[in-house]
């Protein structure tokens, strides 16, 4: 049997009972690694399980699933991913691999930040479309998502928009050599996200000809109101609710970071719950 | 402190370590009744806990939540809802209530239907606004959730639809009678759910005077692939593929059942995951 295992927002405890007796009788048992390095690391999950973990890079997922699968026709393997195993491609692609070699296979959910981010109070239903902000550099400045949140706006609903994280990212100039060297981690804060969403939005005044907080054209303003949220789920959990122009100053402090793009009318219970973490009266706003 | 703990899916073994932990240190713990009727039952999680349980119904939560509160400054209270915390206003609510009392407040996350459908192929960032279909009876039939699965659909979008509940819903005619009676728990199929959609489906066409097939106008045919799900992340979990007409004679056994109407658009894992739970070829059509 081929388990994958959800560990939900990272705390060694945040895994479910289920998961920790799956953990316990499996022969081998892999960690993806965005999970150790991102959240609690190898080192505590493996004390907390009280066993050694196979550590999955994207490129082992990717090019070496049958190593992973070895064996699983009669031993059970586990996988284990931070929030929910259906989050990303890969692990759908890993259960497709293990279907067509005829082996079982079984999930164990848990929560992810696709639900989670409800504890900032805005209601789950009234999101649209979920987005991911990817990091610019000097020349490639991708900005699609951006139609995707104007979309959402228009219809009333709120984004939810997935910061970037680079790990294991090879150097530039190690691509021409053998021995590949590698970037340290990056993930990207609410700060970060603010300052491109913010030359979007300039951007797109200048072209339209419209003053950078007309609403009309573009749904996203300087003004508008905005929920950043850093390492949900945890004790440390920040969220902070300001204008675009204020979350460029704010720092949450380490990873993870998500940000989320209410819809301009919120329920009264959304504002009223939102309030605990806003800088301003949002009731006046 | 007040604590809200997710159940996650349903079986008593879905609970998180962290919430079993604090379960077990606290003076009250209230179970949400909808957990208890639809899942697998107040006493087999009491077995499980090691400890009792007090049954809040919506009445008790919405009109008696002082009393779950009560000693929550000085003791650890706790209110175990199925799912994730945040699924249901209510619940955010008792949070609000709490606040205003002073009393300091923690939620232990865990899966909710609204991220564990990743678990049929779709993936989570393709899907749009989530609907409710709500039972219809004689003289009251809603169809407004219809216009936000046609804008889905526009928009390239998977829809999940959540099917209605009816626990503990006073008869018609203990509401003049000073003892209330209630109806037996209901859950709607997804059975039920593709028959109404397609009474849906029949009254646009003939209002808009096309073929009942015509796609353009409205969206939903009877040809549209639907995917409908039962007890998730359950052992029994059953997925079915197939077109609206097909899914109206779909019986996918007990609760909880949900339906997703898939965008149209799929990408090719996509399509390829899905194709182990269709009856047809979906290459093909």
């Amino acid at each position: 049997m081929f388990y994958i295992i959800g560990l939900g927002l990272g705390d060694p405890e945040d895994i479910t009972v289920k998961g920790l007796s799956i953990i316990k009788q499996c022969e081998r048992v892999y960690l993806e690694s965005y999970t150790s390095i991102l959240c609690c690391g190898k080192e505590k999950l493996e004390a907390f399980y009280g066993r050694n973990l196979i550590l999955a890079d994207r490129e082992m997922v990717e090019q070496r699933a049958d190593e992973i699968l070895e064996g699983a026709e009669n031993q059970s393997i586990a996988f284990l991913v931070v929030g929910d195993p259906f989050g990303a491609t890969t692990h759908t692609d890993l259960l497709l691999r293990a279907k067509e070699k005829g082996i079982s296979t079984s999930v164990v959910h848990n929560a992810s930040i696709m639900n989670a981010v409800g504890c900032c109070g805005l209601q789950l239903y009234h999101f649209g479309e979920t987005v991911s902000i990817p990091y610019w550099d000097d020349t490639w400045k991708p900005d699609s998502f951006y139609e995707k949140i104007a979309a959402n706006l228009e219809h009333g609903l709120h984004t939810l928009c997935l910061l970037d994280i680079k790990v294991k990212e090879p150097t530039l100039e190690s691509l021409m050599k053998k021995k590949r060297e590698y970037m340290p981690p990056r993930f990207m804060s609410v700060s970060e996200a603010a300052s491109q969403l913010l030359e979007i939005v300039a951007n797109k005044s200048s072209v339209d000809g419209d003053a950078p907080n007309s609403e009309q054209r573009h749904g996203l303003t300087e003004q508008s109101l905005l929920v950043g949220l850093a390492r949900v789920g945890h004790e440390t959990q920040k969220i902070v609710a300001c204008s675009l122009k204020e979350m460029k100053d704010v720092d949450l402090g380490p990873p993870l970071h998500s940000l989320i793009i209410p819809n301009g009318r919120l329920h009264p219970l959304e504002t009223e719950f939102l309030q605990q973490f806003a800088e301003l009266d949002l009731q006046k706003s």
